[in-house]
């Protein structure tokens, strides 16, 4: 954990501000400001094109090509799929005279760019010298709709010094290469151009998956035009003449339209949207003000307040409408890529990072876009059925990376090892349901996951030789430096935790639901003499714990692996999987990231304080934390086992992972699954909440750093605003509640109702 | 083990026969009838080529060309190697009138494909019924020379029914493709053409190794000739007058001068080989002649007689014809492919199978040849050091599987931790030095690897975590079926024995050879302190051994693994490396091939019978044998162990494996490595011969099925004959012996001298 800031960017309460162009960041500044309303994120890229490294990354969530793989043994993928990079939207280019604008190869200055995140626009300015000795104000601003996901807008801005004509191309272009390989992945369909307006449709090569992107544009005064036709774009060449010292503008309202569907016909999707775009797009201004009363409405639910930390003031605000942007239940089919719509890294895949890290954040914000997530899962359990037969299984395996449902996971060490994935659904079903008391869902779509995944754990679990233990042999864990191991403590935990919340379900299916519970058994073949066996796995379920020490041992003989003192491994040495030779990895008892400490943090409140302490004491130091998730459980588990100072530790750079660049990744996308760390870091770890027991408990701790903070949690339809000063905690829901709150706060129960509760410190 | 043969060759003890042309089988023929002088190798393919399945393979021990891989962690290969199919010194094309012979298309009868073991010739013959109404009675033959290994011969004889003319082309071409893509890996670099002789030479694409292919011919009365000229080749089209029913004939004798070297100047090859052609090849029959004497004189001592069982007759000698045609010692640079120079499955690679099952042949026959293959490793240190460092290792680390000395397995699941290749060098060396007493290897090369090994051993085993035991963590073992695990009896059993062989060496050294030892420790760096640290871990070494029951635990907790029963397993799941879930093969107590047997095997003198007998009656049940080395392992135990019945099960068809096409896969290339066990099936398994102990030891038992056998062991200089049969044992020696051999027989130590010893069964 040498991890340093690399810091260029201003702090501010509510905006992102990067002052004076730091052209060796670029791409970490594009990733910054990335815009995203779930249904489509653009990165913060200068739309008319610049000489400097740059990725021009427009991705739509679910939208992606295949590529296939060498074939090698049984259950190892024969193709993987990514997301694709899509229409760039904001495709520009200016002229004045003979000079094209680019700030790498022109005179700049006061160049300023900045993310406000009350309205989720994002502008950038400054002043162009061209070579003909004119001065000339630019400003650029764009947003993406969140009322209307399909919808972005873009607006540029000129002030010249002088009097100047300038030509300014606008399209919308499928010549965008993806990332790592430049290839264009789109073949053009269809394009028409009206008076003001133009689109252009295009296919992917191989899924088959279209997307219409047409536009409407206006200008100021004067302004002049003709089409613009580019290889697979549909523009106009606008020329604008600039009064000296008076503005002139272009804006440009867009409508997207992308199909997850692959191979429907071009005239289904063009149609409905060249409808749309003929009955007229919203201006900017007029989409803008409905985009700032949306976002005042989202804060007031969802803002994290803290006082005296202006650095993690900004960082969780920004973490907060990082994950709002990059999802909020908008659509059932869409899910949370480990770099949300930032960037390509991780091929846009969603990991068990959703269920396990990102659920939480709308559990207790969002509880439609809570059921969304599993409702996606719900969605691919065919692909999670035939994964498991891949695998020579029975059920439901839910894939380690994914898009569209389908393992794409090509490292199948991981892919046939990591069952967290599958384990995961199930707990975030149990997660949900216990937060939101959707019996109606679980009920139907996720009892029948639950049955398919413990299916699934039975059959590709085993017994042990003398048949009296159960469990699963040649594994991964969480901890992913231990590659192929039997039981795994966090492995075995789950499973045995999905058995008994499945024999559960079922239970009470049959007691309260019995016609859903016969249909549940004629749909998947369910029998009383399959829940036994459940339930035996479970009753069977080998965890290795030593009562003596009140350790639990990560995996069989992991108490007895070489031991490395990890604070002697030299910094050159990091990160390993480059430096070390890949088998290395796996023969010691260093650890990457949390795997015993992850099972007792998602049930919490089943263990003892000492037990939790002991086991901190022992992982920890073996624990190197290469997954940026690593670090905010423990600071979770510091927090509660009366470390603050380990606590402020290992928060660290939670909040500010991206905005400086602690992994010197950014620029390949943000870490969006790291971002709702961050929150669990400050609601679960300072906040103490826990929400695996009977009832929500709280045990504030208000780190020494910090002057006061607060945080709003939804939780039986209200929200409820958690208060943390210097002398106390005040508990309060704004207006009438309709029936008292009950809550633990430390170990004592309240009933929240209209008046705040205020608990002092001693 | 439900493997059935697939009969259709003729049994003969010397020959073996193809009567009547086997088209579906053309390809197990054409590997069956292969050809080979340890320099070069040639498929009994037809050389007039022909439209059925067929693989033109001409190979040259150390020949190949590289490939890149896919990046990907440290320490996993990033270029692989393969032997590269190479000149076609046989190119025939022949043609009656406007047609143009071709074995599938045309009426043919009578034919006869004959390998004779006696001379190592190879014979071809059938009657052709052109279309044109006439019958030409064709004979082919071909051998390569075994004392002039560069030199091959082929004959051609016509007698037709009628006069006719004949058209034959006859080249060296570098046109043949790579197996498995066809693809042409030579670029021709000068050839040239004389009176009655031509040449050709190419250089390999990337390796830039190359081979010089030369020949002379002559025909009889009436032919005329002229130049043939193929893209990159050299031939003649030879016009040939048939009178009827008189024998016309075509003799080729051919050149070929392989280069290992990488980049040498073309004439440095072409020069030299040049004068050769010019000062003349021998003729056909002259080579053949010393054919005969040569393959007499060898089979003189290595004979193996199996009286009352004419298939395992024919099957021993096609072994060890097999195995001499491989490998004899001509070269030390040159190894023993898995499928020797018969085809290109395993791509030409040598694997640990050289010094654990081909060694011993070579120590009882060929002294010379048993070292040379040691000196090949002495060859490669450097690159077996190179592959310690590249998995962050010191000392040496020997490939799992070579051609030219560096890693080529591309699978880093074996490559990165099955380390019994360099655990099998030592062992290797130690089995050497103890049957041949050569000092003056031990002492120099011997040493030097030793110690190189050792160190490796060293740096890439651990400690556990209370440092009280060493061993291997995260290893694979020879039984494939458990990919990662700790402590593989196996594994650390070798490098114990690793160890303690090199601190015995050091020891002997310091003590008998000063000087030579001051040089190693001068070259190797190594010191007192190491030297100890080798003891520690030996001292150390946890061998896991349950003393109650007298089991080896194949690694750790293998005992607790979830129980398969494999005679429960459908047949038509195997292979399972096909038919199941790559992750499925890892996780059960199934074993591939002997693991704990493999150690007790190699020092079987050391563990009580009763041992191994427990050992083998609980390893054996879960053993699958999907590894054609595991049977005769299974076998030799069984002999042993008063198992007669299973010994003669697992014996099976250990002799006939290709002869018969038991794995269905014989036309990619012989099973060479299991050749050598089939050798050993009967030398060690039947004959009872152990060579780890102090003295030779024999415990002669006669197979019920057999009414006598007999081999020849060469020791202490000496080629004794075992001559076992339904009355006794008989040892003899022919002619006078300097010194009497002590030998220990039954238990009872004996004293051999000119005088047979007759031990007569009671």
């Amino acid at each position: 954990m040498t991890k340093s800031a690399d810091v260029y960017l201003i702090c501010d309460p509510w905006r992102i501000i990067e002052d004076g162009w730091h052209k060796d960041r670029n791409m970490v500044s594009e990733s910054v400001f990335s815009l995203g309303n779930e249904y489509m994120g653009v990165r913060g890229y200068a739309e008319e094109g610049v000489g400097a490294q740059s990725m021009r990354g427009s991705y739509f969530n679910g939208n992606y090509e295949e590529i296939d793989l060498e074939k090698s043994y049984k259950g190892i993928v024969t193709k993987t799929h990514f997301m694709v990079n899509s229409v760039d939207w904001l495709y520009t280019e200016i002229r004045a005279g003979d000079e094209t604008l680019d700030m790498a190869a022109a005179e700049i200055s006061n160049f300023r760019r900045e993310l406000d995140m009350r309205d989720g626009s994002l502008k950038r300015s400054f002043d162009w010298h061209t070579r003909a000795g004119a001065v000339i104000h630019l400003e650029f601003s764009r947003f993406l709709s969140m009322e209307n996901p399909r919808c972005g807008f873009q607006k540029m801005t000129f002030n010249a010094s002088q009097a100047i004509e300038l030509t300014v191309v606008i399209a919308n272009s499928f010549n965008s290469g993806h990332g790592w390989n430049k290839k264009v992945y789109w073949d053009m369909e269809q394009r028409e151009w009206l008076e003001n307006s133009a689109a252009v449709q295009a296919r992917t090569v191989r899924t088959g998956q279209q997307v219409f992107s047409g536009f409407s544009w206006k200008a100021s005064e004067g302004a002049v035009h003709s089409r613009n036709e580019g290889e697979k774009s549909a523009g106009f060449e606008i020329t604008l003449p600039l009064k000296a010292n008076s503005e002139a503008w272009i804006e440009k309202s867009v409508y997207n339209y992308a199909v997850k569907e692959r191979n429907s016909a071009a005239s289904e999707v063009w149609k409905p949207a060249m409808a749309v775009l003929a009955g007229g797009l919203p201006s900017f201004d007029d989409a803008l003000e409905q985009q700032r009363k949306y976002w005042a409405a989202f804060w007031e639910n969802a803002d994290i307040r803290i006082e005296g930390d202006s650095l993690n003031q900004q960082g969780i605000r920004f973490c907060v409408f990082q994950m709002h942007q990059t999802y909020h239940g908008y659509d059932p089919f869409n899910n949370i890529g480990a770099k949300g719509l930032t960037g390509e890294a991780y091929n846009g895949h969603a990991f068990w990072d959703t269920e396990t890290y990102c659920l939480p954040f709308y559990l207790f914000s969002n509880h439609q876009a809570a059921r969304n997530l599993l409702e996606y899962r719900y969605a691919t359990l065919e692909q999670a059925k035939e994964r498991a037969r891949m695998l020579d299984c029975r059920g439901s395996c839910y894939p380690v990376a994914t898009l569209n449902g389908e393992e794409a996971c090509n490292l199948w060490q991981h892919a046939s090892l990591q069952f967290q994935p599958s384990t995961g659904v199930a707990y975030g079903i149990a997660h949900y349901v216990k937060l939101s008391g959707d019996t109606d869902f679980l009920y139907g779509h996720g009892a029948e996951m639950l049955v398919e995944i413990s299916r699934f754990l039975e059959s590709r679990g085993g017994w042990n030789n003398d048949q009296t233990g159960f469990g699963f042999y040649a594994v991964m864990g969480p901890d992913e430096f231990h590659m192929m191991v039997n039981h795994n403590c966090y492995t075995n935990f789950m499973a045995k935790k999905t058995f008994e919340y499945t024999g559960q379900t079922l239970r009470e299916m049959e007691k309260n639901a019995p016609e859903k519970y016969a249909a549940l058994c004629a749909k998947t073949g369910l029998t009383d003499s399959e829940r036994k066996t459940f339930a035996r796995c479970a009753e069977k379920m080998i965890i290795l714990y030593d009562e003596t020490t009140k350790l639990y041992e990560q995996h069989e003989r992991y108490f007895s692996l070489p031991h490395i003192e990890i604070s002697k491994i030299p910094v050159t040495d990091f990160p390993l999987y480059h430096n070390w030779s890949y088998d290395r990895i796996y023969r010691t008892d260093m650890i990457k990231q949390p795997d015993v400490l992850m099972f007792m943090f998602l049930y919490a409140q089943e263990f003892p304080a000492e037990v939790k302490l002991k086991n901190y004491e022992f992982y920890e130091p073996n624990t190197i934390h290469e997954s940026s998730l690593s670090p905010s459980i423990h600071s979770i588990f510091a927090a509660e086992l009366g470390k603050p100072a380990d606590a402020f530790r290992f928060f660290g750079f939670a909040t500010r992972m991206d905005l400086d660049n602690y992994n010197r990744n950014t620029s390949e996308g943000l870490h969006t699954t790291s971002i709702a760390a961050a929150w669990m870091n400050i609601v679960y770890g300072f906040g103490g909440l826990r929400s695996d027991g009977a009832e929500l408990a709280l045990n504030p701790t208000l780190p020494r750093q910090w002057t006061g903070y607060e945080f709003r949690i939804l939780y039986r339809n209200e929200h409820i605003r958690v208060k943390v000063s210097e002398t106390g905690v005040e508990l309060s829901v704004s207006g009438s509640v309709k029936e008292a709150i009950p809550l633990v706060v430390y170990g004592k129960r309240f009933l929240l109702d209209s008046a705040p509760v205020i608990i002092p410190f001693e």
